[in-house]
């Protein structure tokens, strides 16, 4: 099959102005990419005792309900404010555009379970920096993190690596 | 393995007053549980041809990205206003309590494509229906409509059943 990245549709100027929105829904839509997506990620986590894929709202979902089955794992949402119906952690956060409050529920997992962070896109960091903080709380013993994309110009990966040591992306925009 | 059902945790007025709000992040976040509700959905569906599981924003992700993969298919998001970042197509409806309005990207799939609906829940039946809309207007052939949790006392199924020949589900609460 083609490389994965030429399943990614770029959308200049989304959400905001200046924003080069890489859109993995064209990688989502195509059975193959979407197949050949989690065959991936699941080869570089099969062998980390997954007990937890905690998964980022909202595309982070659909990554992250899939690996779980196929990891053999439990699926926990990270949702933005309110959309918990339980008792909740949250932790608020800067994004590249805005800031943010993500939660998750206080008894999503138990202190000590190998959680795998998911997520569709990394870009500064903070997203990802916020609900590692999240798994923290929780006393998650975090295995590694997973993403489909990575904008290495802006850091976060890097920086994610100082407080995990398994930063996995599989395809990385470099500006263009 | 215990009922599907005794993983769902019922939380009694959410997201307001008078609602007893089903909540299925139990069941995903137990390993066998999710597992077993992927195998039930793809024990229905397998023969059916998919080509696409259109799931609904939020929890029809964590769903529809599993039994996508499993299936073979691709996956398209069906998010609330605003989310998609390409051109879409739009359906406002009445909620249980409130209304929202769905979209779907109008290049999500081909006419005649074969096309999976799943959700979490069927209550009334005003999101699958917008939903069901939306497919219809881009010209799906609908297999089926799959959902973990059905209210039947709010008929939404059944009224369902009348633009949709397999409505499957996985567990019901009779109002209990």
């Amino acid at each position: 099959m083609k490389d994965l990245k030429s399943y990614i549709r770029t959308i200049p100027d989304f959400p905001s102005e200046g924003i080069m929105f890489r859109d993995i829904t064209t990688l989502f839509g195509n059975p193959a990419a979407l197949k050949h997506t989690i065959d991936l990620l699941f080869g570089h986590f099969r062998n980390d005792r997954v007990q937890v894929v905690a998964g980022v709202e909202a595309r982070g979902f659909v990554l992250g309900g899939a690996l779980a089955c196929r990891l053999g794992a439990g699926f926990v949402p990270i949702r933005k404010a309110g959309k918990l119906p339980h008792q909740t952690i949250e932790e608020s956060y800067q994004l590249e555009y805005g800031e943010a409050t993500l939660e998750m529920h206080l008894d999503a997992f138990g202190a000590g379970d190998r959680v795998l962070l998911i997520d569709d896109l990394i870009a500064t960091g903070g997203t990802a920096d916020a609900a590692m903080n999240l798994i923290d709380h929780l006393g998650g013993d975090v295995v590694g993190a997973g993403f489909v994309v990575d904008l290495p110009a802006l850091g976060g990966a890097e920086k994610l690596r100082s407080r995990c040591d398994k930063v996995v992306s599989l395809v990385s925009f470099e500006g263009e």
